[in-house]
């Protein structure tokens, strides 16, 4: 018997269990307890930082059948702080509890190609992409493309991890080389305009809310910060709602859903590209933890839950900005300024690149921030 | 030799020790987690509501001298939730570490008369009072008193316990029976117009600053709703501030201190009467949790940890209410409000009148909130 969904709204006092125990993870977690629910974290890492505010805590590989099954039995539904958890992991805990976000979410956001395609399929804008086995197809990949591209690995890449630049003068088998020789796809490169995110909820099937859009700024393919109000049209901005919207009932969706989009300038008008979404929290959400009354992650732990959602509504206008690695060390500086809400992971050890925190600027609605 | 106070600021990754387990140590926990603080939680409760969201555990009674020196040695600085840890339980720590808010405010702060006499002398008005140490001095006090009274433990009241009203027809012997003989003040019952507190926050000597002043409303001895803006005159509203900074640094202070304030209609001008004080954070300073960047559970942290005190600017209009007893059952209802915003203590057992969480509804500054 598979328990497919949750029978009732889960009472305070009933426990969540959380795939990951990163950043993510340990915001999840605090989410929950804020709200009377407890959290047992899985996580391979003795280290997550996402242990030390969890109820129950369980040491142990996404491969480790005894393990999984142990943790599913112990809780009464599963999230999972990223979408990179293997299928076997996520069958072997739904069969004993209820998983959220599903399957189908997991496995369409584990693949690009197989995620292009879907997106492609609702009607929805993706950037031309060519799906990669081998150099030969890269070589007649960028000839088609004839333009400066992007080689992506189909799997596990995050934060600009698994990402090659290319044009038509790079070598497809050194290229190929480069990445492992593991299925990607290569992606023709978008000149936008800027970069926005959809980050929204849905609980039961007619409950759904978007939180107000951000604008992204990305470095060296990390994100650097998210601003809101993002400046976009209104109009633009109602149809990169209405596409998430799409992704989501598309999906059978719960909790929270991120989707990034492209603004591309264009001679009529601006045109959105889908650039891939995230069936978790996102990093583009941060932000709705110091300028909404429900932040993105007690909605997740809301919406998992089978409670109502909470209110998605802004009380503050806000910049966002992640702390990487040696970033941190300014925490002193950061915590002296009176606009700054410091978030800081816990994490031990100070690596380049390494998300350990972020920041939040807030600001009275309608006072202007920069965007830097 | 006595570390009386920090050298310098903790880094992240220090750790905080907090005597007691209960919702505000709960609070303090998961304040210190978000700017990168562990925290190790002592309580003799096994089921205390703070473990669950710290790094560290210890059960243990006030009296264990092993146990608290082990706990010292393994933490940074010491805090406290509440004001009745036995000060030999105090001393023994501050052998070892840092102890925020010192002995002092909590010696004061633990005994009604000694804490009247202390407010008093700082030229700040109190109700009038008399120590009672037997059923003659009782006797004697309401004959003096000849208006409505309160008899009060000296030590260990908090939330309407150890209160008795009287007035000249009660019978003395009766009632210092009634609260076992205990040490006791009787005070005159002051026919206020409202209650106010001011719940500041003092870092290094030169750091201090005062978050919003609530209107407070109280039912059975208990904290029922504190509701910002208080909508209390200007003038009032900086006399109470006044106030409790004078407190503050007679007591070389540092962390939250919460001081409540009776406000009576006078022929001339509303008069200020300090209720009592609290050496810690305080329920009338919940709603500071979601319409404040910086609450007050973050800045006693700060403090005591040696920071920047965070900012108190409030974004939003609040109303905080207490979930006692049984109303925790409407978590659901309350859930479907777009303006409130729900905590729930993780507490096993539902007691009447036992604090197992608040709601805050928040609204956009000047949105009117009805007091209830």
């Amino acid at each position: 018997m598979t328990p497919s969904s949750l029978a009732a709204s889960l009472n305070p006092g009933s426990t969540i269990g959380i795939l990951g125990g990163g950043q993510l993870g340990r915001m999840l977690a605090q989410a929950a307890a804020r709200i009377g629910l407890h959290a047992h974290i899985y996580c391979p890492n003795p280290e997550a930082p996402a242990f030390e505010v969890a109820s129950a805590q369980t040491i142990a590989t996404f491969d480790d059948r005894e393990a999984l099954q142990k943790f599913a039995r112990s809780v009464d539904v599963v999230t999972f702080e990223f979408e990179n958890i293997p299928l076997e992991a996520a069958d072997l805990v739904s069969e004993q509890v209820p998983l959220y976000p599903n399957r189908k979410a997991l496995e369409i956001s584990q693949d690009r190609g197989v995620e292009k395609a879907f997106i492609k399929q609702l009607g929805l804008n993706v950037a031309d992409w060519w799906p990669i086995d081998s150099a030969d197809d890269l070589a007649n990949a960028l000839t088609q493309c004839a333009a400066p591209a992007l080689l992506k690995t189909r799997r596990l890449g995050y934060d600009g991890k698994g990402q090659l630049a290319l044009d038509q003068n790079s070598d497809p088998a050194q290229a190929f080389e480069h990445i492992d020789h593991q299925p990607s796809v290569l992606e023709k490169k978008i000149s936008f305009e800027r970069e926005i995110s959809v980050v929204l909820v849905q609980g039961s099937p007619n409950q759904i809310d978007c939180y107000d859009l951000p604008c992204n700024l990305h470095k060296n393919g990390i994100l650097h910060s998210s601003t809101v109000p993002s400046g976009v049209p209104e109009k633009l901005d109602q149809q990169a709602k209405d596409a998430a919207m799409k992704i989501a009932a598309a999906l059978d969706y719960r909790g929270i859903l991120a989707v990034e989009f492209f603004v591309k300038e264009d001679e009529n008008a601006p045109q959105l590209i889908v650039n891939e979404f995230a069936p978790r929290v996102h990093n583009s959400g941060h932000w709705t933890l110091d300028a909404c009354s429900c932040n993105q992650f007690e909605n997740h732990i809301r919406a998992v839950a089978g409670w109502p959602l909470g209110a998605t509504t802004r009380h503050s206008d806000a910049q966002m900005t992640n702390l990487l690695g040696a970033q941190v060390l300014d925490w002193f500086e950061l915590a002296q300024h009176p606009d700054v809400v410091l978030h800081l992971y816990g994490k031990a050890g100070i690596k380049a690149g390494r998300k350990l925190g972020h920041m939040t600027k807030i600001s009275p609605i309608g006072a202007k921030i920069q965007t830097n």
